[in-house]
């Protein structure tokens, strides 16, 4: 099948390795001459372009621009398809994408490979990245049955585990375990550096271990991916938020008031609850 | 020199392991018979026994038994002491400690290995636990120069980085780096299991992955260490759950009001200054 990838960072050169390796023929977009030419030299594309009407043979194209760009992307694509071609994207929130790119194009799948690593770049880009992991594709009334087909059988030749939901049960859903995550966690690392005594700040800092290096890790990652989160998927990430403090009012409470005993059974139930959410999970995602 | 230990869990058992192969006569006490026979066949100490008139003539004791129950050990310690023994001991939080120990004995000295694993008891004592990790070291005006020299030696023996603070400034850092963490992110795991939609719950927990792994992992671990943390360091843990709680208002509030680019500064921010908190840390600790 001739795929095309447009954006050839790391998912999108990742997609390319391995739909290359799957006999695919794969044809890459970028903006960048260097990274259309690094893209060739490393196996992810067959041939990569700058000018967009390479890809208007293409079957299948995915979508791999940073989300705040994606609609643009696929409005300036759209004079060059074939009126079959079939679009989805790899954008880690969905209403915002999905709402921006149906009425654009008819066959269009809203995609979320939950694969990554800490690294950007085509240079980042691996073999058998998406391999175990969740690959979540949101389908709407408007997505026909063979856009949403076609799209699965590739997510399946990537070796993924497949979850298909609506746009908002995904935005909602990963709120909860990603986007809170790093909202949280950016705020441990203000609320170390709002210590106002240096000498305290200095020390906290000598003596801070693996327990403040992975609350924070995700909190002082990537800028850009952190305002994303925030900027596009807005509501719920504010609904999660707004729960979290709740949540963490009860904890001040609890402390307030002394109820040690209440806290360790809270505590408890944090310990015998946390396992539902890492169960058979690989180390990458 | 002839060293007692009093507790041989992971701490107690592991200092025995290093400190007999320095060539010192390692003497330890626990409650139960079998972690004794335990003790001596792995090599953390030469003899154990329940009865602490062993520790006669001991020149410097390890108080590795639990926060909670330290006072106790030591009043109980105190009959069988000769009146030259320097004690010290292993808890994680130091004030608590330190005041309710300075009034029993003249020669004492408050101490904190930074060191852990996620294991406990004697099977999970290891050697070089403690080598190029923090130990920290809370002598008072009370303290004598004899006795802090003494276990400053002995600490130096482990390898390990020592800090030398008041009880007071190393539970307020320790509070920020170390008991803070563990009450957002017991905090993150409550917030997540109180989405009251079962499918969105489920999908949550599948959906789950690094992210959520490590900003939940301190959370979800020890329930009585957690207890002990906000118990034993009540005032500084609430002072910084109330920092934390102004620093989440304003992440709220920045989302709230589009702040998109104000946002994004500030995990710039939080992305420059992390690394302080984890220059030259090993994984452990």
């Amino acid at each position: 099948m001739e795929i095309g990838i447009v954006g050839l960072g790391l998912i999108g050169g990742s997609l390319g390795l391995d739909l290359c390796d799957r006999g695919h023929t794969v044809l890459g977009i970028s903006r960048s001459p260097d990274t259309c030419t690094q893209a060739v030299l490393r196996g992810a594309v067959h041939q990569a372009s700058s000018d967009m009407a390479l890809l208007a043979e293409a079957a299948v194209i995915f979508i791999c621009t940073p989300l705040g760009v994606m609609p643009q992307t696929v409005a300036a694509l759209i004079p060059h398809l074939s009126q079959d071609t079939i679009l989805t994207d790899v954008g880690s929130v969905k209403t915002f994408v999905v709402k921006a790119i149906e009425p654009l194009w008819p066959h269009f799948v809203g995609g979320h490979p939950m694969s990554g690593t800490e690294f950007t770049g085509i240079q980042a880009a691996q073999r058998q990245l998406f391999v175990g992991n969740p690959y979540v594709l949101t389908p709407t009334a408007a997505t026909s049955s063979r856009s949403l087909e076609q799209v699965r059988s590739l997510v399946y030749e990537l070796g993924s585990q497949l979850y298909v939901c609506t746009p908002e049960q995904h935005d909602r859903a990963v709120a909860w375990i990603s986007h809170l995550p790093t909202m949280i966690s950016a705020t441990l690392i203000q609320a170390c550096l709002s210590e106002p005594d240096p000498e305290t700040r200095a020390l906290a800092q000598s003596l801070a271990s693996s327990g403040f290096r992975d609350t924070s890790r995700v909190g002082g990652g990537n800028p850009q991916l952190g305002r994303m989160m925030a900027q596009f998927n807005q509501a719920e990430v504010l609904r999660s938020l707004y729960r979290y403090r709740d949540q963490l009012h009860s904890t001040i409470s609890a402390l307030e008031a002394s109820q040690w005993s209440e806290l360790e059974t809270q505590f408890q139930h944090n310990q015998a609850e946390r396992p539902r959410f890492l169960k058979e999970k690989p180390r990458d995602g």
